[in-house]
């Protein structure tokens, strides 16, 4: 009897302790702890430093370097340093050490409160200090670090280190915007400032919108609501005019350049010659069928010539501008997807091709750079696996290709030519982070750092990558599957497809966590199995994977997610007849489509922002995947989810910002009259003052929100 | 075993026979067919034929006519009749024969498309007629039959019947109303036109309401959606400025009322002196506790006198204008609850008082009016019982009160004093409606109409009516209860509690349905208890009953709907545990209140439209029951249910109209804010392009929603 007992209590004992070694995540930091509490360890602002050996980081609120040869790390600089110093210059202490560029081998610059500072280091002072208007946004510091470009409201300033700020534009109708973002951040628009090489001149877009139609949000948040209207040229509508002005900062004059007609055409990816007389911009046609790479004179704004032209009978989508060899200032490179993948091409500045540089069956999705001498060009491309990003380089005469990384996964290399070394950063789905030094051969130096699993103490579910086919077997799919830490194949499991679905995104990847958000783990561990798979339409898959949505919308990309379905179905574990779908914006689209289209396959959808019916939506991106209304009826017709609503069965809670700039809350609500009109029940929420998604503190509710919804109905 | 299958048969035929005798309600009747499908038999359009002893009623579209003496039915009028007349007239045919009203024995009026027709029906044509703009709203036909006025947009215009059209005021800015309800419809305002008794002046309501804020509602039904402003006062904000103008018909000027400083007061039941000399009006402040009877000279609009002031440290609420005895132009009635109920004043028009007419502890609930003669007045009353409404007449100079009408219930008589005659329409909690004929002297002469139950094919749940005492045992508390129609003692049943509770309302009442919706019913029967309880603050019991809950609101409703949660709670077949609350708009409030404030009690609640925050509620409504924010902090805050929304156990859902001009959204929108940012979970939902509630075929899909969710959650 006495040895049952004590057997019974090593039992518990043993039991007591595997459930006291793994914590349970809560749904708390399940939703904000992916980043902070539960971020891999890294070097934080990770750079080579100009002319040595050494990379730096920051470390503690300093900034220290380890030198590769001596492996001895040394603080360059503390946060005491720079606050004593930034304060006698009228700077208010930092809080925290500031990200930092190296300009040269002794300067960094870096931001504090509005003012760009270019800091020695060895020195120990503040070289040179440029501030502007606290109300000022979109600051932009000239290459020679001279100057700063901002915009207050609608107009462009810049100020010079003397402190003398002068205004470029003037416009008082708000419907003219200067020196910002145009096209709606579309073809790769960043920003709306391009300094010359040599700072002479800004390059500016000035968006006129005053003839687009306004979208009325709303703001409860002011004693009596007040509207807040949003320019939003709906498919089809009017568009906004962009031109491009060239301010001479010698003379203080402004040039627009002739970008002529029609005005709704889009300037996209603006680059400077390095001699600054030229400008050029990729024109797009409204239609996003034809582009024209225009060379215009930066002085007179005159139009040059078209060095070339794409034309696509589906679409044409500028992403990158031209990148000049610094070797060779009559030559340039261009991405582009004419091939069918992303590709480089090297230019003459004649418009003649000299060379195709990348070709493969594969997309770069980063150019890295040349080495010094314009040789070697490094990239990130896909060429080892879609769910990977693995750095190459090309020598461009000999057309020799080197794979530089190794372990699977996703690279995200820092590279120094000159000294021949790069610092590979990656995770994978095995590997939180990890930090090596090799030489640009290829050849690993030493490793640097290698983050612990940041999940280790808590019970974690299972991620699990798929390999699936199209239906025609044309294309891999590739799809992650995660369940619950105890699961336990002799169940059956409700499943929820977490989905997106659109261009411009890729779900699932080989990094940490698989691409995947942390409260997909938490959801799993309640008892969910969590499925993803990235459909055609989405990205890095070449431009055929991509393109067959056009003018189709919510077609084939169902089609692939219902192989994943057929999948799942086909796994013993998984409950067929309780499976949901989840996901925002295009993904609500996805949602609800689903929903309604393959409503005898999904029981419970939870939609956020989404688009019900593409003329809602905006001329930039819904025209490129959808021509307009008046072109592509049929089109529209099938994509336009009010037409299905009497399919419904499930259970369909849809959640829409009411403050959406994105997908305007016209979508959900034109969705919800046709449901009631059809006597069809569904469930709605909002978040107020929200824009598209809910982002913030507030996130909580919202996952709490769509599990619980889970939870009652699926 | 022949004979016991013989038996078998019999039982199962009766039991068929006996399921069959009984329908169940679909949804939709239950929602659109209270009225229509199921509503009681009765006389359209029952009204006396003057100068005879006939009534006269629409009966197969046909007005016919019953002479009290011969009881013999006799048509006067077909609407073939008058169909071919009118048109002769360019008058399209009508589809129904019209509402008419009676001017002398063989004259009649009815409206047909935009025109008033005055009919002679010995002659069987068309009198004469007034056309008038087919976008005309709130036309007004003057009391000779002669004029109508009428408004565009925001312009009064008049017509006579020589169809001569003449604009009286000329504003572009859409800010300035003319001739149409003010002050939100509060004060007992109805319209913005008041006719001189002569016909020669059009005093007409004016409101500049540039000044106030708009609340900006968003119409999703255009293409792009589009804002609709409507000038919204919130409490203790700028508010509207009213005139008065007076427009003489013969000379075509137009004089304004000089009603003086504040500019923010409240002209509230206007009339006219018999001899068209005087206007009269009851101004009142805008803290709603000074009410002055004011006469003003109609020709030059000077202030005459104040005939009289009432006072109020709580609020004066005047519904009904002075009303001019017709053998006496030197004394009116005035109804006033100074003395604690409702009660009706014979004023000189020197402003001193000749006599109280009517006194008791119970409301006057419409005077009905006098006899020729001004010596006898006829009035309904609470006096028999709050639940009840009696014709009452009173002989003035003897003070002697008669009770007119018997059988409990509901009155609403239409009486012929010449004739010493009245039809007693009544219903009452067992009879849908009844028409019986009485002499003046309370005599019954014959039953007309007795309807049949409209529900006997029907199986339906049981109404039964309760007492109940407030927790002070001071006043009586009425209340109702609908249980299922196989209601079983021996079980346990949910409770839906049914609630509005605000000022201007009474939901139980003795008359056909209990003032209960056909909804409540259908609900019961699926097995819930259904209960309506009027709390104070409600209508028709006395002035303090009322306004008990001045500066207070959701304290002492709250308390009331308490007693009737004990009462429920004590009966055996109540399943305390499951008991939900659902209103809309004040019951919204309540709804929302109860669930926060009494947390333990109510496990689901819906609410509709609810006034969650009294400041951001009109002004006129809300500051007469809380003052403004400035002067009530305290009251506010206690009403704020921002402020409890860390108490909610229950599962809650919140519909909210997205076009509410009443309650605007920003209530519900910044209450889920607040739940949101406190992580409290709720639901909510909305009717796109609907006001304050749902109406029409939509109807269906809300109650649907409402019942779906006590369904799942309670």
């Amino acid at each position: 009897m006495r040895r049952l007992q004590l057997l019974t209590l090593v039992l518990f004992i043993t039991f007591l302790s595997a459930y006291a070694q793994k914590k349970e995540l809560t749904l708390k930091q399940a939703v904000l702890g992916q980043r902070r509490e539960f971020g891999a360890t890294t070097l934080r602002n990770l750079t080579w430093r100009p002319e040595s050996t050494a990379y730096s980081y920051i470390k503690d609120n300093s900034l220290v370097e380890t030198d590769v040869k001596t492996k001895k790390e040394a603080i360059i600089l503390s946060l005491d340093d720079i606050n004593s110093q930034i304060s006698t210059k009228g700077v208010a202490a930092a809080k925290d050490f500031p990200s930092i560029i190296w300009l040269s081998n002794n300067l960094i610059r870096f931001n504090a409160e509005s003012s760009y500072i270019i800091y020695d280091v060895k020195a120990n002072s503040v070289a040179s200090i440029i501030s502007f208007d606290k109300n000022a946004l979109n600051d932009d510091i000239s290459p020679d670090n001279q100057k700063v470009a901002y915009t207050i409201d609608n107009n462009l300033y810049v100020v010079s280190t003397n402190g003398k700020s002068i205004q470029i534009t003037n416009d008082s109708n708000r419907g003219i915007v200067n020196g910002q973002s145009v096209h709606r951040n579309e073809f790769g628009i960043k920003g709306g400032v391009f300094w010359s090489p040599k700072s002479n001149y800004i390059a500016f877009y000035r968006m006129d919108e005053t003839m687009v139609t306004d979208y009325p949000l709303v703001d409860i948040s002011t004693r009596i609501a007040t509207v807040k209207n949003v320019k939003y040229p709906m498919a089809g509508m009017k568009s906004h005019e962009v031109t491009l002005g060239v301010y001479n900062t010698n003379s203080g004059e402004t040039t627009f350049i002739k970008t002529g007609e029609p005005k709704e055409q889009y300037l996209t990816n603006v680059a400077w010659s390095p001699d600054e007389k030229s400008i050029y911009i990729a024109v797009l046609n409204r239609e996003q069928n034809l582009l024209k790479l225009n060379q215009y004179n930066a002085v007179t704004g005159d139009f040059v010539k078209t060095l070339f032209e794409e034309k696509s009978d589906k679409y044409v989508e500028p992403l990158e501008p031209m990148d000049f060899l610094s070797t060779n200032p009559n030559q340039f490179i261009w991405q582009s997807r004419r091939d069918g993948w992303n590709h480089v091409y090297l230019y003459n500045i004649d418009g003649t091709l000299a060379k195709q540089i990348t070709k493969g069956n594969w997309d770069i999705t980063r150019v890295i750079g040349f080495d010094k001498q314009d040789k070697k060009l490094y990239y990130l491309s896909t060429q080892q696996n879609p769910l990977e990003r693995h750095m190459y380089c090309m020598d461009i005469k000999k057309g020799e290709e080197t794979k530089l990384t190794s372990n699977h996964g996703t690279h995200n290399p820092i590279i120094a030519t000159e000294q021949g070394l790069f610092l590979d950063i990656f995770s994978s789905i095995e590997v939180p982070n990890q930090i090596d030094l090799y030489s640009t051969k290829g050849k690993l130096i030493i490793n640097i750092l290698k983050s612990d699993n940041p999940y280790k103490d808590y019970s974690m579910s299972k991620l699990e990558m798929v390999t699936l086919k199209t239906s025609d077997q044309k294309f891999d799919l590739y799809a992650r599957i995660i369940k619950p830490a105890n699961f336990d194949p002799n169940k059956k499991y409700p499943v929820v497809v977490y989905v997106y679905g659109g261009p411009h995104s890729q779900l699932v990847t080989d990094d940490w966590m698989g691409g995947a958000r942390l409260w997909e783990y938490y959801m799993a561990n309640k008892g969910y199995i969590l499925f993803t798979l990235d459909n055609r339409g989405t990205s890095n898959r070449g431009f055929e994977f991509e393109n067959v949505i056009h003018r189709n919308l919510s077609v084939n990309e169902i089609d692939d997610q219902m192989v994943g379905v057929e999948y799942l179905k086909s796994l013993p574990f998984v409950d067929a007849g309780r499976i949901g779908v989840h996901g925002w914006s295009y993904g609500g689209f996805m949602t609800v489509s689903m929903m309604l289209k393959k409503a005898d396959v999904f029981k419970v959808g939870v939609a956020g922002g989404p688009v019900i019916d593409w003329k809602f939506y905006e001329v930039m991106y819904g025209e490129r995947y959808m021509d307009t209304p008046d072109e592509n009826p049929e089109g529209y017709k099938n994509a336009d989810l009010k037409n299905f609503v009497f399919n419904l069965k499930g259970k369909l809670l849809i959640i829409h910002d009411d403050m959406d700039n994105t997908v305007v809350p016209q979508h959900s609500f034109t969705f919800l009259k046709e449901c009631i009109k059809n006597n069809v029940q569904l469930d709605y929420f909002t978040y107020p003052q929200h824009e598209h998604n809910v982002s913030g503190k507030e996130r909580v509710h919202l996952i709490d929100k769509i599990i619980q919804y889970f939870d009652e109905h699926l």
